[in-house]
């Protein structure tokens, strides 16, 4: 196999999480698909369980697992959805979640974690403390280190919504999505073009943290450093497996300011009432951009909602 | 007939307006049934056109007119959802339709009205004011006045969301939704009780406009006077065609303070990602309430979520 996965991996991951994940719905808005001058097919990651797209990829990686090698737990270091995701599908398990956090993390996040029973190990807030405190963790434990994005079974596992997509939606002329670590993208582009080889693969990046698109017109994996950017989600590198798959499978990566983001946000929460975090606004951004405008042939897009975990107390308008 | 609609009318409406309306669909979230203790379908009316229920209502209303009568366009006075429900549903039929609204009411609801290409009349924000305007809009223009619940078109409208909430989940225990001037539940309690004889109807009301509670434990119909309450869509009286039905019809009528509301609205918003307004928050703090725990035979039960327009930039938290 060329790359980290393909179609069969998609489906036999679609066939492993089923019970453990929501299908979730496609949603239309006239108003948005007037606003934006096409047909707009919104998949609602945001209602899926633990309110992101991460619960498939975790449940396909954490159900994967031989038993024995599930029985040591399963460690990660993450403050955002994927923690949560793990916590949660090793719980339905039945076995134990290490989740490595940097102790500057929002308690909020910390007890959605504790709430599905994982235990937390707090670190200092860099990189280097983060993966030695999970070596930590797994010299003690024995458990599997599972990384949130540059991994065969979560990109075969989150490939798992453009599948749900293109059999609720067949006909799209393309497909648009939030490219942080190049999880959810590059499992799409799996998943989109074995279905349909036609169809046009499209990745939405924030400007304040572009590592995407510069390695896209370069040609080069260019690592990101120092993101500035409300999507918190998008704030990491690709890695070297989904990589090589987004440089092959996109027709193009458009960057979005973090003021056009807000405005898309907070228009899908106005017309769709619907919470999307800023994260899933990026690809709604960037169909209304002018970068999006002049690809006028593609008249029906589906747009991955990738998530819906937004801090009620500072909305950022 | 005894009642202003019975369930063929409401039949008859879900027919209607089938071509003008979403057909909602029902949510549920098992983060929610664990903190209700009971299996709970929420009717999401927060996803109809316009953003509520009233959608329902206006469009049979309006359909239902004969041409030389709709020809002439139609009148109301509201400055909440139905003022949007009733200029869309006449933009639809290619009619007229005049609205009175008062001076006071915020510009946004204004130009969601105009949006729909309806003319404005505005007022003195007294009940004399409003009732006297639209007699001369009347007088002037021939057009029908149609009243936002005390009619009986209206009420077999709104009653087609119980029909739908019926067909997807048919083995409901109870069906609760909210009750301001009672058009909502009035039709709810024809459709529901005409389909399942056994169901139990709850009508939920803040605390700060329970004329429907203190009409309901009287037994005499006693108007909402000096309503203070964040649930602005609840605030007026019910009406003489609403009021035999709800009393009639109920079980209960259970009365919820504004911190409940706000808090089963956050817990919606948090819990659910979807945006619902205070009025539809006033069921789910009744599930939620001491009052209702008693009932633990009602083990599934339907909740309304009439609508999801608030303003973003005002949330009550």
């Amino acid at each position: 196999m060329e790359y980290a996965a393909d179609i069969n991996a998609v489906r036999e991951a679609a066939r492993r999480i089923a019970p453990f994940i929501h299908r979730t719905p496609v949603m239309t808005s006239e108003a948005v698909n007037h606003i934006a001058g096409r047909e707009l097919f919104f998949k609602c990651e945001n209602f899926q369980k633990v309110g992101a797209f991460k619960m498939r990829g975790a449940s396909n990686a954490v159900m994967k697992l031989p038993d024995e090698v599930a029985k040591r737990g399963v460690v990660t270091h993450s403050s955002g959805n994927f923690a949560q995701a793990l916590a949660l599908a090793a719980k339905l398990r039945g076995i134990e979640a290490h989740i490595v956090m940097p102790r500057t993390a929002p308690s909020v996040k910390r007890l959605a974690v504790e709430g599905y029973g994982a235990t937390i190990y707090q670190c200092e807030p860099t990189l280097v403390a983060r993966e030695a405190t999970a070596a930590e963790v797994i010299e003690k434990t024995g458990g599997t280190l599972l990384h949130p994005y540059n991994h065969p079974d979560i990109i075969a596992g989150q490939g798992t919504c453009a599948l749900e997509l293109l059999e609720e939606v067949p006909d799209l002329d393309a497909i648009i999505a939030p490219i942080g670590g190049g999880g959810l993208m590059s499992g799409i582009c799996i998943a989109a073009r074995a279905i349909d080889p036609n169809i046009t693969l499209i990745a939405a990046e924030p400007a304040g943290a572009d590592d995407a698109y510069r390695s896209f017109q370069t040609g080069e994996l260019i690592p990101q450093t120092g993101p500035n950017t409300i999507a918190d989600g998008l704030l990491t590198s690709l890695g070297d497996l989904t990589w090589p798959i987004v440089r092959d499978y996109l027709r193009c990566i458009i960057t979005v300011e973090d003021d056009r983001i807000i405005e898309a946000m907070r228009l899908i929460w106005q017309r769709m009432k619907i919470i999307i975090e800023p994260s899933a606004a990026v690809p709604v951004a960037a169909v209304m951009s002018d970068g999006f405008a002049s690809m006028s042939n593609l008249k029906r897009v589906g747009i991955v909602l990738s998530g819906g975990n937004v801090d009620l107390d500072r909305l950022p308008w």
